[in-house]
């Protein structure tokens, strides 16, 4: 299935709070993913970059030296090895987030 | 720069009729483009993976056999090595498209 509709897409639980459905090709790994309120990563670092959009909600990203809370419309690029996190408020955010498939990455 | 909006990120001409903006990292580039009304590529076709999201606007793709005309929040996922293509209807579209860049693929 070459196409989605993101804001209808149905997502299956990946793990408590986080609700996703992959299209994983050779090379790239398309996730669209929702995210519970009240939820963080505190950090982590990996050595491919990986980038995605806010669909829908807030969520607060930092990447390196940056940070952001960032709504819909807004993208972030995460360059290999560069440590980022992120946390959500009191709704959900829904993200495409795109890196590198386990084939490659 | 991690983080773009894309409604309101500033683009530049890429080539007559797509105006564009990049991110480049190791393995991924990430686009911001708006492709003008009437346009259109016929097919082609690479060993790497694309996808992306349709941010405002309205675009016929198709990708192998399937064919469809996406809107809003209707992302695609191409395949390495498979046949794709599109075209533009009477305004512009603007999507975040996501490939490898030219240091991996």
């Amino acid at each position: 299935m070459a196409f989605w509709n993101v804001d209808t897409l149905q997502l299956q639980e990946f793990r408590p709070g986080i609700m996703s459905k992959a299209a994983i090709g050779d090379d790239l790994i398309m996730v669209c993913m929702e995210i519970a309120a009240g939820k963080e990563d505190t950090g982590h670092e990996h050595a491919f970059d990986q980038c995605g959009l806010v669909i829908a909600g807030t969520i607060e990203m930092f990447v390196g030296e940056e940070r952001k809370t960032l709504t819909v419309h807004e993208s972030y690029f995460i360059p290999a090895g560069l440590r980022h996190g992120w946390k959500t408020f009191d709704s959900p955010v829904k993200l495409l987030d795109i890196s590198l498939s386990s084939k490659v990455g």
